[in-house]
């Protein structure tokens, strides 16, 4: 395995903002806050879109990682 | 892994109002009485809510972690 | 992890009446007579419900517990 | 845990005829010759039913546990 | 749990016929020419069913055990 | 269990022309260059089928295991 | 088990661009930066395709193992 591990990634990324889109095609928008290795993570002034549209605010949340399809992530 | 992880949040809201999206879209509300790694927890005062309206009041409820989509958790 | 576990809650409710939702929507209301760690439960003078509506009466049913979503228990 | 557990029921009803629901609402009734630890379990003079009406006849079934929402015993 | 496990009613088939149900709902027939403890297995001379009809000959195919709903044995 | 074990036959057929159905009833024909013991494995010259007609060709492509439904091999 | 397996196929590919199915039926492109052991990956200068057609660009991307499909990788 490369040095290099996807999990890394999510970390690089806290404290900045990530989407995330879930197995119900929703995708979630916020800081992210914390991590673990089966990408469980919180997120804080969290937004849920649909079709780019807010379509509400949650403030913080708790994402399960099993339902997680991809996580955009900074550059 | 960073030191604060996701599920410590989790624990962090024991006590606290949690609304709890499951997979099959509906969303429980209720006070967090107790939880655990695999997210399994249970809820009193327990309410189920579809679109924002409520549904059904249960009391206390069970709610089997690997159902759960997010937790929106107090900031 | 705090020390009152959401599966301890379960066991508290042996004996009482549960209604126990599962992935395909259907309820299941009745006596708790045992349950496991993995949520696997049996209950007795058991009723599968659909939308508050007695659709069977099973007398002892066995569930298994990767299949629920959550469990309504005695306050 | 409590001494008795939900796969202790299963296992006494070996010889028993009972009923099985699957995760494609398919139900089967037979006798239980076998079962295990995952409720994976074999059945004899198995029959699949639809909305109680008899669909199929298959002599000897071997029924995956992990597809198994609930089933139905003797009291 | 009881000596004869279901797992071995499917080795005390090979070289039999034996009908597979998937979650697809598709059914494989066919010989039996091997199996293992996750329920994949191998059937020679194996043909695809749909609603009793042949759909496709395959001849040999493997089939991976976690899609299988049942499988039906000889008695 | 039998010394034959179904795992081995995907084995046997590594450089062999071999058909794959996925959950999502897409099917793909190529040479297999590669498996492990989750059924993960890689082929060569790809082709996505649907219907038996060619939808797509892909050159290399590796597909994960736990979404097989069936490899049809060489007899 | 052959010495070559498939997720070294996916090593191999890493500062190449690939492209990914996802359960959800889109396919994402991108330059692959890094891969683990259960297909969790990232990619840079991803691009989410429907049809063919480029539907979302989105910069990196961490893509959850468990819901791929297959990955198109070079020859």
């Amino acid at each position: 395995m490369p040095e290099k591990l996807p999990i890394k990634a999510l970390e690089t990324a806290l404290d900045d903002i990530v989407s995330i889109k879930l197995k119900d095609q929703r995708v979630f928008r916020g800081r992210l806050t914390s991590c673990d290795m089966y990408m469980n993570l919180t997120l804080s002034s969290a937004e849920e879109l649909e079709e780019d549209r807010v379509r509400a605010k949650y403030g913080s949340v708790l994402i399960r990682g099993n339902n997680i399809l991809w996580i955009q992530i900074p550059d």
